[in-house]
């Protein structure tokens, strides 16, 4: 049977453009990982009689209807009532749920408003779904008659389900994953599934990786191909669609093996690895420790080691060592050698990568220094010009590099740069 | 007049969720500023039925109709002919775009694929607009009658016109930003204009927020109030239709004043303002340095502040002493004191924040020392239960802090108090 999904998304701010909706990709990316198709996006305002509308519009097209958006406790948040009269429905009071508001307050030791206990009136027959972050419980609804457009009366329907979320992004995600997929899963078997894989690159690129994969991304038929660039970082995407998973794995796994063969070591990942992952991954097998000291990353290339769970057992010690003063303070780079060559230079960097190894007393230290702009720039090191150094016990060795874009861009794509000489020196 | 609008975006990619719809966001976002209300965003497959029906029923509900996607050379790509049958129109061979794509792939030195010539067959009535990054034109049709979706028949329309774009961002937004708009502007005098302001909160929650305002956002006439929720930071939305900016101002002014003088400090900025901005323009004004010492943030403060240009200015030395020794070896926090206290206390962060003012000589330290999980929380001390201490030349004050959230989350939202904790300082 083949399941169809639709995706309501609910809230002015969308309508005015001041947010994209990210809510609607995310949901559709996670229904097509278990087979499941969305016929449609519809955005649509805060407006109760455009709420009601399409949500029973949608659900008299597909079997699945995903509303997200409006579940606050604030008098803009409309949907609940809303879902409750497009169902006809009454809104139960729910013990649990206004118990579970409570203590999130109370854990917080905040005074919980009297207005969220308006999240615990559910309609019924609702399952609710756990929300660990915010307050508004999400809503799995199983419904056995729907209204009819044509009849305009309640008619028995097949499969049918309203599932509703919170509209903040990182509530959602972690409900939908955790909560929503699983029960979709098992009450939504499909004969067709379509399954993606992600093979992630760095170091090219995209024009290269295009010219080098050219005749793969042509293949067609049930595969359909893509190419995503990233700052320093090149995504192919391989899509099957298929009956199984067997069937599906088997097709991506000789075009994986067709682009490995031809991109080798630039591919450092897939699906949802990410570069600071994979180091961590790296340095944990290879039982090594990390220190890095950075000037115009400023932080990044740290925070992004330490997004990563237990970081702490490999990654020692960062220095943000934005001032001369602090660069010869703590990493002992003599001010004599940053007046001659400049705190921009390969000398600075690969002391300053040499040095916090020695502080740390770790296998690898990172020095950055470079030009984030958009001040600073000179003819000689214009706003891109990154110098990154990486040492060891035997030597260290320093790249030059000269990154394009705005300040928050380069310094991320230095981080991914230095980020990619600590595994490739892993390998 | 109240005119309306609505999105729709055509792409496989947008329903398999590979894709966040942006131009949607741009596009209404754009609209907007001319006082050009969106009443519906729709995402559909490249599928002949749902394009056709799709348009034929936006027409129907509104006066402008703007699609974007599957104008390319491909065979995928059937907007045009889509457009053609939806609106019953012949396609003509417009030879001057067929010149323009010819002169494209001669400039670039490229054999022009036979395909890219169907991008010459356009709608009859149709005014095309120049693309100047792509082969793709898009299309402006102003129509005389659309088909009624009671009637089945062709009627005569008030105003109605239908604008067609390719769906690569980069190639839309400037043909909707230099062609369309001016037209729709010209053609569609609204005389009404949409304009908001964005109030930023951070210290309270959403929901105090809320109560503390609820008659505010209540407001309702041509004010629409937004209350949006983002980590340790609120975002009260004001926008106003009104018949001119001097007119909207007034009224956005008056809301603004009395949202101000019931939230006072706990507002940090305004629209686009960011917080390590704020903070940054802050520590100029007062002519103070800062230096931060983070144990579970991991450098996310010292990234978010170094964000900002020229925060080489205040922002002299960042530590991410991630292990016990390196707080001992270069923030002197003595063994004993981790031994007794644990690395997350309050005496730790105290003497973090106090020895890496020492340490860099500069008026502000910060200390961070908390569990940012998914390991290390105890019974006392679970995942999210942070130190942030905040030492100067006077005194060193510490706060104890309950994040909720995964890992990056109380890593931010830890720096957001630590930022919010610099902020009120310098009040």
């Amino acid at each position: 049977m083949e399941i169809s999904a639709q995706v309501i998304s609910i809230g002015n701010e969308i309508m005015l453009g001041h947010i994209a909706n990210t809510n609607a990709q995310f949901v559709s990316n996670k229904l097509a990982s278990i087979g499941i198709k969305t016929s449609k996006h519809l955005d649509i305002p805060d407006n109760p009689e455009a709420i009601i509308s399409s949500i029973r519009k949608a659900l008299s097209e597909s079997e699945i209807v995903i509303t997200s958006g409006g579940l606050g406790p604030t008098v803009d948040d409309i949907t609940l009532e809303c879902i409750q009269k497009a169902l006809n429905k009454k809104l139960i009071f729910n013990k649990k749920i206004s118990e579970r508001i409570k203590a999130h307050f109370k854990r917080r030791k905040i005074k919980m408003p009297a207005n969220n206990l308006r999240q615990a009136l559910l309609p019924e027959g609702s399952m609710p779904i756990n929300n660990n972050i915010g307050t508004a419980p999400g809503l799995i609804i199983p419904l056995t008659t729907i209204l009819s457009p044509i009849s305009k009366k309640w008619e028995r329907a097949r499969v049918r389900v309203l599932l509703a979320f919170p509209g903040v992004p990182f509530e959602l995600y972690p409900m939908l994953e955790n909560t929503a997929i699983p029960y979709l899963k098992k009450h939504f078997q499909t004969d067709k599934i379509i399954k993606s894989r992600v093979i992630k690159i760095t170091g090219l690129a995209e024009s290269r990786v295009n010219e080098i994969i050219e005749d793969i991304l042509k293949i067609g038929g049930n595969v359909q191909m893509g190419i995503y660039p990233h700052p320093e970082e090149i995504h192919v995407k391989i899509t099957v669609t298929e009956k199984n998973e067997i069937a599906a794995d088997l097709i991506i796994n000789k075009i994986q093996k067709k682009i490995e063969s031809r991109l080798k070591n630039y591919i450092f990942g897939y699906d949802n690895d990410k570069l600071e992952e994979i180091v961590g991954k790296c340095l944990l097998r290879a039982k090594k420790t990390l220190a890095v000291a950075e000037s115009c990353t400023g932080g990044l290339l740290a925070n992004r080691i330490t997004d990563v769970p237990n970081s702490s057992k490999y990654f020692k010690l960062g220095l943000v060592t934005y001032s001369n003063e602090a660069k010869n303070k703590l990493l002992a780079v003599p001010m004599g050698l940053i007046k001659k060559y400049g705190s921009v230079s390969k000398q600075v960097a690969a002391l300053m990568a040499k040095n916090v190894r020695d502080l740390a007393s770790t296998d690898y230290g990172i020095g950055i220094s470079g030009i984030a702009g958009p001040g600073g720039a000179t003819n000689k090191k214009p706003t891109g010009f990154v110098y990154i150094a990486l040492s060891t016990k035997a030597k260290t060795i320093c790249k030059e590099f000269r990154f394009i874009g705005t300040r928050n861009l380069i310094k991320y794509k230095s981080t991914q740069a230095a980020l990619n000489l600590i595994r490739k020196t892993l390998l």
